[in-house]
């Protein structure tokens, strides 16, 4: 399993430096599962519990055919127990023929089993609370009784020819006998996955990788995980988890879910391209990642947080001038990610007191305008202690550059080619991220 | 180094289950600073770098003075050399008088280490690129070059009386062996801390784990980390470091700084709380968060991210009808942050199609309405039909609730109690939220 089919030959000519990605998988994780993961995207289960979802029919069908176009595996829908507009709403969706497979999330219970299998659904997630905490406080059942429920709920959804996954919840609060004990049960009568969740989020890395390396001593289906992002390790626990042999990770758009929510797609991805370029590239369209965030956002009137990983506005705006110098002679410098994978563009910030001469340099040569090194130091501090003074903007940094050069010669400004001009509306695009940030 | 002072006796009651914090140090870390680590907050360093920041010498010391108050051991500041500007602020923060002690960050050039050490700063923080990509790109020096710079700005600088930390850059990406022998050389000469960066983001928890493991077997002195979040690890990494040794971590508000920035502050602490609470209260004014984050939002022109740590509008919001009946019993069940311990309150959302029947039963008795157990029951199937068909607010569901209670008997309404309009006021405030994120 850990061997995978999707590997394709990178058509980049390889880079100077470096043969062998630090970020990669780790060679001594014999059942690494990082260049060959799935995703459950459950922006219509999970997310539906973020404090702002409300999705009417249209709107989860939208979402859905845009999670399937980018490229996910899986898609989870709330139990359709939830309210009769949910169970109708995953028929619906069940009816679209997606190249994802449909899932739906239920307690552990024939109650709900008995809807879930009726609904057209690909596979049916049952999940039950183990920890001491939700067994006194939520359902009240003891471990006997849990083990019998989920045969019994595993056996009927199986006799329907269905995938079914059985999860505890709150598992790393839970006792690590009575979990293996489950899981090796219900392993057994031959469930395709077994969930991990993190359902407060606060578990941490090698936490989640101890644990989960020691369920997959114990059970031979896939691992599957769902992480909180209470005190922000979700990405990270996701990513450890399949060095520890989880394959598949639960992920929202924007990670929308339960109170600040769970492992965001976007930032997964992220994760993962850094570590496996073709596996992400072959399986996921990356550049559709951005407007499905804006379909999410804008569904449940959030906006996309200014530090989002990838698409957030400053994800690839380079300001220092140490920086800039360096990403000018080679963008692997300062970034990982390659902005054009997803469809994005690099910005170098040059109009601010922190620039230095060599993004200057790179202005000045975008102008048309000939200045020597010595000159473009000098420039620069002149603008330095402009930007010492307010904020500035390109407009300003071009006017300085240009006053300095007519000062010092005959002016020798040609018509700006198409380049330059495409590289200053990338610039004035920073602009104008500025300026809305303002208003709103 | 790992035990600790600050422990301090717990006022709260034990809780009734688990005596031992599965989230809490690892005890197999002999080395672990998890509950024993220092913030070195560069909000006026890396967040300058930030896209949209441009402070004014006013924001800065009043930025300064919130954390200072906030409590973080050291406030990092541009390097003097930045601008002429950023030399006189260092200046004048520095004779503030703040508890914290008042870094600079420099390139680890004698020009630079001599106008720093004249500012009146506490320490100077040096770095220089180590990686190949930045050696070839960025300065052009061969180890030799960077170790005999070090030994005679770290010379100098100690000569001075102050504090010292020699750090590379994009450390994950350079050679192990050059990396060990510049930190033993840096130790053997009396650096008070060596720091390791993840300058382009890209490092991943166990890969961390492991370099802070080796260098703290070579080097005596204190080891500093620093992450990027490009993909979004910064904060597990951050935690992960401190298992492995590192004694202290870089943080910004917001996690403002280069590209999507770094660990942020806010995020860092509900990580750290998780672990070991006792430590963090004693040394962290957590209620002081929010308005910190604010002040520093408003700064730099930007929106609480909506799925913030601790203060995204959402992050204490708790939805799902299985969720809202466990909670009730016991906050624990599904929080492991307690919002009290900020300043911030709990809510329960439960005028949504996804609500149970014990989150209305909790209603119903702040109504001080009288219903049995199968009267919630069937009021709470009206309101999930309601929910089907259009977003609730809390006076829908008041509304149902008080029809429904007119139909079957004869009204008991009561006068509101004081503790009941608290909470319905909480209430309103996750509308208010929402209204205000619509309107955004």
């Amino acid at each position: 399993m850990a061997t995978n089919g999707y590997k394709k030959v990178s058509e980049e000519p390889q880079r100077q430096i470096h043969q062998v990605n630090p970020y990669g998988p780790n060679p001594a994780d014999f059942l690494s599962n990082v260049g060959n993961f799935q995703l459950i995207e459950s922006t219509l289960r999970e997310g539906e519990q973020f404090a702002n979802s409300f999705f009417s029919t249209e709107k989860k069908i939208e979402i859905a055919k845009a999670l399937d176009d980018f490229g996910v595996d899986y898609i989870e829908l709330t139990s359709p127990v939830a309210s009769e507009q949910s169970r109708s709403d995953c028929e619906a969706i069940c009816k679209l023929g997606l190249k994802a497979k449909i899932l739906t999330h239920i307690r552990c219970h024939m109650d709900d089993a008995r809807v879930a299998v009726e609904t057209g659904v690909d596979g049916v997630d049952v999940v039950i609370g183990t920890s001491q905490f939700l067994r006194q406080y939520s359902h009240g059942k003891d471990m006997n009784y849990i083990a019998q429920s989920a045969v019994e709920v595993i056996e009927f959804v199986k006799s329907k020819g269905i995938e079914i996954r059985f999860s505890s919840e709150d598992s790393f609060r839970s006792d690590i006998v009575d979990l293996l004990n489950i899981y090796k049960t219900v392993d057994k009568i031959g469930v395709n996955r077994v969930g991990i969740a993190d359902t407060v989020g606060c578990a941490n890395p090698r936490q989640v990788y101890e644990l989960v390396k020691t369920l997959k001593s114990v059970v031979h289906c896939d691992i599957e995980c769902h992480f909180h992002n209470d005190t922000g390790c979700a990405i990270a626990n996701a990513y450890t988890a399949l060095e520890a042999g989880a394959r598949l990770i639960d992920v929202s758009v924007l990670g929308i879910g339960e109170r600040n929510g769970i492992t965001p797609l976007g930032g997964l991805m992220a994760r993962m391209i850094a570590a496996d370029r073709d596996y992400v590239l072959s399986k996921y369209k990356l550049h559709k990642l951005r407007d499905l965030e804006n379909l999410v956002a804008e569904a449940v009137q959030v906006n996309i947080p200014f530090n989002n990983p990838i698409t957030g506005f400053c994800a690839f705006t380079h300001k220092a001038g140490i920086h800039a110098k360096a990403i000018l002679a080679n963008p692997s410098t300062y970034e990982i990610l390659k902005p054009s994978d997803f469809g994005l563009t690099r910005y170098i910030h040059f109009a601010n007191r922190l620039t230095g001469w060599n993004a200057i340099k790179s202005r000045v040569d975008q102008l048309n305008l000939n200045l020597t090194d010595e000159q473009c130091k000098e420039v620069t501090t002149k603008i330095k202690k402009m930007g010492d003074i307010r904020p500035l903007n390109i407009d300003d940094v071009d006017s300085i550059i240009k006053d300095y050069h007519t000062d010092i010669s005959t002016p020798k400004l040609r018509a700006n080619n198409t380049t330059t001009e495409v590289e200053v509306d990338e610039l004035n695009e920073v602009s104008e991220a500025k300026r809305q940030k303002t208003e709103a």
